[in-house]
C-alpha cells in the first residue's frame, strides 16, 4: 500500500513510530504496535505502528516523528510504499520467558541487541522486565545478561593485571564513602575507574556530588586518558554508555520502581565488567530504612554477587554494613563533597564515622587486590590517607576531569534544635533524604542538611540536632514544614 | 515550575501526555512515564511525562498533543503551572499482583476504573496483564474483574426473565453458526442479543459477515431499540463498548498475543454480563490446528466458563465439539453469508453439515431456555428453521439492523483441483483460513474460498477441491501461490 507522508515536528527518542490514523489501520489490516516495513525511494527503515483516532492524520496518511522522518529522508506528500514486517526475533524469546522457559545466552543476546537498537517497544521491554521479575533470571542467565549488556555498549579496555571497583548499594544519607576511597586505592598504585549514578530518589548520588567540584560527563575516549593520566576517575555512568541496554531497560522499570533482581545485579556488574574490573569490593548497607533491611537479606544478595563474579571471572568481595544513621555530616551535593574534601585534607573538623567507614573499606579492597597481607589493609589505607598521598590524588583526579568552582552551600538556613533531653535511639534516614531534597537537593547543589548528632549520642534540650540548607526562603520553609515529623527518636 | 504551553499537532489517544525536553525534565527531577499535575488558568489536569532529547521542544516548554491542549484551552506560549502529582492508586495494586497477591474486588475496580479513563500509560496496563498472565487470576479475580469491566463500560438492561446468548470460541474456518442459531432461538419468542467481533487473523468474524448484509455498528440506545422491536440483534461488539477497559487491554495484549486465561474469560463473560444475559451457551471447537487443541483443554476450559457462570449468576452450557475441518462451504464474509441465508431459507444447496451443527446447538440452547424438554430441543430448532420463522426471523433482524444490498463474490476465481484420488484424511484449517486472507478477505468482503470436498469425502483425481474467489487478479495469483502448499491431505 502506497502511504503519503507528513511530518510530526517532535522527536520522540530513537524509536521509528509510523502513526496511521484508524482507518488507514483497518485497511492495511494493522494493529497498534505492529510493524511496518516502509520505503521511501532507496530508504527502507521498519517502523512500529502508532494508532491515532480519525482526524489530525488524514486516510492513506503516515505520520511521521522527526528521527523517522530524518532517516527516511521524507518531503512532505512523498509517496512512501508500506508492507507488513515480521515481529522481532526477540518477542518469540520474550514469551517464552513469561512461559517460564530459561533463555539461552542467544536467545538473551537477542533480546539485549533489539532493546540497544531501538527495536522493541516499551511495551515489549515492559513483558520483558516483567518476566524477568516474577519468574526469576537462573545465574546462568544472569552472567549471560551482564555479558550481552556490555557486549552491545561501550567500553573501556586496560591493559591492566588489576583494576579495582568499589560499590556501594545506596540508602544511606550521606555516605560519600567511595570518594574517599577511590583516590587512597589509586595513591596506592592500583587503576581505579569508577562510574557512578545521580540521585533519583536521593538527595545526592555520587556523580552529582562529583560535578560539584569538576566535570562528570566524559566519553569513553576521555574516560581512558584520564585513566592514563592519574589511574582513577568517578565520573558519571550515564554519560558513557557502559550499559545502553540497562538504561533503556530502567525507562520501564521506573512506573512500577520494579528492580528483578537478575537485572540488578547484571545492571550493576556489567558496568564494572565493561571496564575490566578485576577486583571489585561491594557494599551492601542493610537496616530497617534501606533497601536491603536485615542482615538475612544483605547476606543473600552477597551470595548473588559474588557468585555472579565468579561466572564472569572476577574476584568480588561483599561486605554488609549497618545502614540504620547517616553517615557523615552533610547531605546534598555541595555539603557531601565538603565532607569528603576535609577528609581527605584530615582536617580535625571532618567527620569521624566516614573516615572510619573509608579507611575500613579501603583496607578491604586494598588486600582484596593483593596490596597488603590479611590484616593490614587498613593500616595502608590510613597512612595513604595521613599522608596527603590519597588528598592529592583526589586534585589529580578533580583537575584531569576538569576542575569546577565549588558552589556555596545554601544562604537561608534553619536550625532544628532537641525537644527534650536524652539519648538518640534512632534516625529516620528516609525523612533526613525527603527534608534534604525538600530543601532542594540534588538540583540545588548548596541545599541540604548537616547532621549535628546522630545515632547513640546524647542530647540536651535545646542541643543543635541538624541544619537546613536551601537557596531560598521558599524552599527553606517548605523543608522545616515537613521536618515537623520526627527525624530523630530521643529516648 | 512555570512551562510555557506548545502544541504538538496530533493526537494520540485519550491519554493526556505532556513532552518535556531532557533538561526541563532534570530540572523538574521528573522521568518518562511521572505524573505531572498541570493547571492552565482555571483547567488542572494530570499528565503523563514523556521526556525528548533536546532539540524540538525548547527548555521549559511543555508539548501538548491535541487532546491535551484542548482540554487545558490552551494557547501558544501560556504559562501553565506544573506540580509533581501522585502516582494512580491502581499502580500499588498492579505491584501487588506482581508480587503474587491475590487482589480484592476493590482493587480490581481501581485498576479497571483508571484503565477506563485512560489514567495508566501502556507500561502500567502491560504490567498488570503480565502480573496476570504469569501470576493468573483466582476463580473469585476473575468474577471481580468481569463484573469491574461491566460496570465501567456501557450496559444494556433488558426487564427480561430470560435473555439468551451463543458464543463460540472461534478458529474454525467458514463456522457461521451463531448466525443461523440466534434468529432460530429469536423466532422461539426467546430475547437474544448478540455482540460479536470483527477478524482479527481469520479471514471474517461473524461481524464482518453479518455486515456484508446490514450496518452492525449500533450504540447501546439503538441496540435496545432493534431489540424491543425484533427480539435479537447480530452487531459488532466495538460499536457499544461494552467492556472499554477489555478493549484497552487488549491493545496491549497484541503485541505478545498474550491471552491471560483469566482475562480471556472475563472479556468474553462481561459483554454477556453488560446484556443481561440469563443463559449462554458457549461452543469450544477442539482440533490440532485451534486455539483449543485437545478434548481435554476443552473440558478444563469448559469447567472454567461453567464455574464464572455460576459466580456470575448465569446459567453457562458449554460443548466442546470437533474442529478438525472447516464447517459449511463458504470461508469470506459473502461466501459465508451465502451459507447461512441458503441454510436459514432452506435452501436443498445449502450447505448441510452447518445446518445440523445450528440445529444441535440451537437445540441445546432451547432446552436450556426451558423452551423444550430435554432431548427436545433439535426437533423444536429444526421445526423453526423448516418452517420458514427463522429466515423471517433473520430478515426482520436485517431490517431493523438497516439492511444493505449484499456484495457480489470476487469474480476472479480459481479452482483446485485433486491431485491423486483417494479419501481426505485432513484438512489444513490453518491454510484454508491463510489462503482466504491471501486472496483479500475479510476487507475485500467478496474474496475468499468455497470448500468443494471436505474431511472424510472420497475423491477422484482431478476433482474439485476448492475455488478461490478474489476481487482482483494480483490478490488471486498470490492466493494460488500460497495455496501451492497442500490444504489437504488424501490418502
Amino acid at each position: 500500500m502506497i502511504l503519503k507522508a507528513r511530518k510530526i515536528p517532535i522527536k520522540v527518542g530513537q524509536k521509528y513510530i509510523l502513526v496511521l490514523n484508524e482507518r488507514t489501520a483497518h485497511m492495511l489490516d494493522v494493529h497498534a504496535g505492529d510493524r511496518l516495513a516502509v520505503q521511501n525511494g532507496s530508504k527502507r527503515i521498519t517502523c512500529i505502528v502508532d494508532v491515532t483516532e480519525n482526524g489530525e492524520i488524514k486516510d492513506n496518511e503516515a505520520g511521521l516523528y522527526v528521527e523517522t522522518w530524518n532517516v527516511l529522508k521524507a518531503d512532505h506528500g512523498d509517496k512512501m510504499f508500506v508492507t507488513l514486517a515480521e515481529k522481532p526475533a526477540a518477542n518469540m524469546y520474550i514469551r517464552q520467558k513469561l512461559d517460564g522457559k530459561e533463555l539461552s545466552r542467544a536467545e538473551i543476546d537477542t533480546i539485549v541487541k533489539d532493546i540497544v537498537t531501538d527495536t522493541l517497544s516499551d511495551v515489549e521491554m515492559t513483558y520483558f522486565v516483567s518476566a524477568c521479575y516474577i519468574n526469576g533470571l537462573s545465574d546462568r542467565e544472569t552472567t549471560d545478561l551482564t555479558k550481552s549488556i556490555v557486549e552491545h555498549g561501550n567500553r573501556i579496555k586496560l591493559n591492566k593485571k588489576i583494576v579495582a571497583d568499589k560499590h556501594c548499594i545506596g540508602g544511606v544519607p550521606g555516605n560519600r564513602t567511595t570518594m574517599v576511597v577511590i583516590p587512597i586505592i589509586a595513591a596506592a598504585g592500583i587503576t581505579i575507574p569508577k562510574t557512578s549514578s545521580r540521585a533519583i530518589t536521593s538527595p545526592s548520588g555520587t556523580a552529582d556530588t562529583m560535578e560539584v567540584m569538576c566535570n562528570v560527563t566524559n566519553n569513553a575516549a576521555k574516560l581512558r586518558k584520564i585513566l592514563d593520566k592519574v589511574g582513577a576517575f568517578i565520573s558519571w555512568g550515564g554519560g558513557v554508555d557502559l550499559a545502553a541496554a540497562d538504561d533503556k531497560l530502567i525507562r520501564v522499570r521506573h512506573p512500577m520502581s520494579l528492580d528483578p533482581k537478575g537485572m540488578m545485579l547484571a545492571s550493576i556488574m556489567a558496568k564494572k565488567y565493561a571496564v575490566g574490573s578485576t577486583h571489585v569490593l561491594i557494599d551492601i548497607p542493610y537496616g530497617p530504612q534501606v533497601k536491603t533491611q536485615t542482615l538475612e537479606q544483605a547476606n543473600a544478595l552477597k551470595k548473588d554477587f559474588e557468585r555472579l563474579g565468579r561466572m564472569l571471572g572476577m574476584t568480588v568481595k561483599v561486605i554488609a554494613t549497618r545502614g540504620d544513621a547517616p553517615i557523615g555530616r552533610g547531605i546534598g551535593p555541595v555539603l557531601e563533597a565538603i565532607d569528603v574534601m576535609d577528609v581527605l585534607a584530615n582536617k580535625p573538623s571532618a567527620p569521624q564515622d566516614l573516615r572510619k567507614k573509608a579507611i575500613f573499606m579501603a583496607g578491604e579492597l586494598l588486600e582484596l587486590c593483593g596490596k597488603s597481607k590479611k590484616g593490614a589493609g587498613a593500616i595502608l589505607a590510613e597512612k595513604l590517607l595521613n599522608s596527603g598521598a590519597a588528598y592529592k590524588k583526589m586534585n589529580d583526579i578533580i583537575d584531569a576531569q576538569g576542575r569546577k568552582k565549588m558552589p556555596k552551600v545554601g544562604k537561608f538556613t534553619f536550625k532544628i534544635l532537641a525537644e527534650k533531653s536524652g539519648t538518640i535511639v534512632g534516625v529516620d534516614n528516609k525523612l533526613v533524604s525527603h527534608v534534604a531534597r525538600v530543601a532542594g537537593a540534588p538540583k540545588n547543589s548548596g541545599a541540604g542538611v548537616t547532621i549535628e548528632k546522630n545515632l547513640g549520642d546524647k542530647v540536651k534540650k535545646g542541643d543543635l540536632l541538624y541544619i537546613i540548607y536551601a537557596e531560598n526562603k521558599n524552599r527553606l520553609s517548605n523543608a522545616v514544614e515537613e521536618s515537623r515529623a520526627k527525624v530523630y527518636i530521643i529516648k
